[in-house]
């Protein structure tokens, strides 16, 4: 390194330093960790491990007992859970919380959530069978499981759903975005969705925080559950942005479906590309009109 | 731990035990191993590092034989896709073939697929040569192999469809949703496309298992080959239900082209974001209508 | 390995050795390194860790003076950076420059970088800020740093513009192709992009090489600032071929703006899924006509 390479470095370290002290959010030491993003991710990645075993580590119980596989797992996840929770409900102690009013919170939330594991299990089994029966290309249960980017998405969500609703802070929004950035599948983990539910290709859909989604419904690459105008920012914080889709709905690829108002009925079938910002009755077919396109021969 | 963490813990293991015995695709021990995912996307890096040494892993030959180089690994990576075959066609043994007949149909899916790769490297070479010619932000061809993902999802693709071709059961889709994760670009390994074939940015795009695309044929972000309706789910497996593209075209940015009977004729130009589901003729330009649009000034 | 797959193998390896002798861009290794992929993604990850200690590996200062940590983390990236940088202007010394010329425009190169550094920092602590004020479902500015798939691409963007303003070859696309893969949002290095920008959820945006963006501007996953057409290719290298979006602008989910000479004007709203190709006024709202759809009762 060249002495003008050194003095740059030296002046660039400096003023970054500064920056750290300028800035609220920068200096992170006097204020207790955040998450640690890896270890929330492990957590996902081992989770998937106990639902489905064999899927995706290669490991197998070879007949024995699959109580100590999973048993001896889940311990662990546990542990990690607390820890990380706990860095969650302690950051900038922002409520103000006794370091034991912390303890007791982070406890009740981790024995809820393995509490509800073997159920969160057999509704992801709904998943996969929805998967499978919505798909002609899908050749087998087993391929859904393995290698459906929906079906991750799902099972992510569905996880991070969990804490969620325990006002977890930043850990389902890592699950989520860690879901979505593998996937491009963009389920906010406060959204409410029913059993049986399928993505097929799934680049592209966005699921708001605020959506209520129905049993057996199916939704395609490139469809957005929004919110019809978000220009106000923090001050729509917690209102109902989202549409509501009721059972057995199917929405094919590009639909655009906005407003915290809008219902999408029963039994509907949405077409490809459309655009709706209000309600759609029960057992009706919507689509984009024929779609008005030019010809012109010879196209140099 | 406390007690009563330890309590839920042991619970929620016995019934996550329960649902192992009670579903038929949760239990992997006693049915044989799945093809194991990793080794998979190994396979594909490996094979990455063969056709285009020196552009992923910064290994370079130096000067000796490349012979040495490419052997080597080229023996590893028979070794690894064997098992993974195997593991793949004994699976639960569906079709119920015998051990000797397992082996021999893996041999002979390996060697006709080693056999080929030589041949995939040269056409990979002309997806790079479309890749250069059709993007003005492309600095040089080099730029398109080592970063392009339009690339990388053609060349998991191009490997993909060998091995779909030869029926094997997993590995196909594990390849292509690979890809998929990593860039957002969704090819069915089942789908046939010819030579010089570029996608650009890439994003969304979806060609589904029964497409058929000619030679020189470009694509955008968010282009849709897809079928029409799949409420019928698995009764239409095998059929023809997505479109036919011929040579030379072209098709902008979000267009969805939807129908196993749709044909976009030789040379045609298909504009972005139009929504096509009967067939186009040769060398024509289809773009859709000016679009309709309200201004309202004081946006508020 | 039965005799008729080492013939097979061997066949192989001697045709893709043949290959590498017939292509101009296959043989690497006399022709100098192409920058390593992996040493430029540890570079983005290393300075996400400078610039936001604590966030993403867990690593805090922990009363230690920060200028100890962020000293010795940016010498290490700056040796990093000077290697790969070398390597991109080395590789195949297209320009002919001599070696003394190549490590006296690396070190101008890498000198100028480390300097911008602490600007670009107070720069991306704007973009948080713009993420959190523009997003209801955000609970905290730390959120937006630590999993917004919308901010990390910009962070990657930012880094990347610095390095191809020096018209350092490779890098700047690996890079962003690395954040594009990470997120699904393709942002080409050479966009010009204004302070306090916030990209939502994302997924299949993309914006041109020669772009232009100001102040304030929010957009939704979906949106393309393409060109109009890219059919001459190589021979559109360098014009301006991508829009231009004053200050204040908002562009929802799914439009597509297209064309070197369109201009969004200041405090304009966009609306989703329009398709525009020419210019728009100031502080005006363009919306796509109320949509037509067909309604049928009894879906079946």
């Amino acid at each position: 390194m060249t002495d003008n390479a050194r003095n740059i470095l030296t002046a660039s370290v400096e003023k970054i330093s500064e920056n750290y002290d300028n800035s609220e959010i920068l200096m992170l030491s006097d204020e207790g960790a955040l998450p640690d993003r890896n270890a929330v991710i492990d957590i996902i990645k081992d989770l998937r491990d106990v639902m489905f075993p064999g899927y995706f580590t290669g490991i197998v119980t070879e007949g024995a007992p699959a109580q100590y596989y999973v048993g001896s797992l889940l311990c662990d996840i546990y542990d990690s859970l607390y820890i990380q929770v706990k860095r969650g409900l302690s950051y900038k102690k922002k409520k103000s919380l006794s370091d034991a009013a912390v303890e007791r919170m982070t406890e009740d939330i981790c024995n809820g959530f393995f509490e509800k594991l073997p159920e969160l299990q057999n509704i992801l089994l709904k998943d996969v069978e929805a998967g499978f029966n919505g798909d002609p290309a899908a050749k087998s249960k087993e391929e859904v499981i393995c290698s459906y980017p929906g079906f991750f998405a799902i099972f992510v969500y569905r996880i991070a759903h969990e804490l969620y609703n325990y006002g977890v802070p930043f850990i389902p929004r890592i699950m989520t975005e860690y879901a979505h950035g593998k996937t491009g599948i963009d389920i906010n983990s406060g959204a409410t969705i029913g059993e049986y539910f399928f993505i097929d290709h799934g680049t592209g859909v966005v699921v708001g925080e605020t959506t209520v989604i129905g049993n057996n419904v199916k939704l395609y690459q490139g469809v957005t559950l929004g919110a019809l105008s978000t220009r106000s920012g923090q001050k729509l914080s917690g209102k109902k942005r989202h549409p509501t889709v009721e059972d057995n709905v199917t929405i094919y690829a590009g639909a655009t479906i906005l407003g915290g108002e809008t219902v999408i009925g029963e039994g509907s079938v949405v077409g490809g590309n459309t655009f709706i910002t209000s309600s759609v009755g029960k057992n009706v077919k919507v689509s984009a009109k024929a779609p008005v396109l030019n010809f012109k021969e010879g196209k140099k």
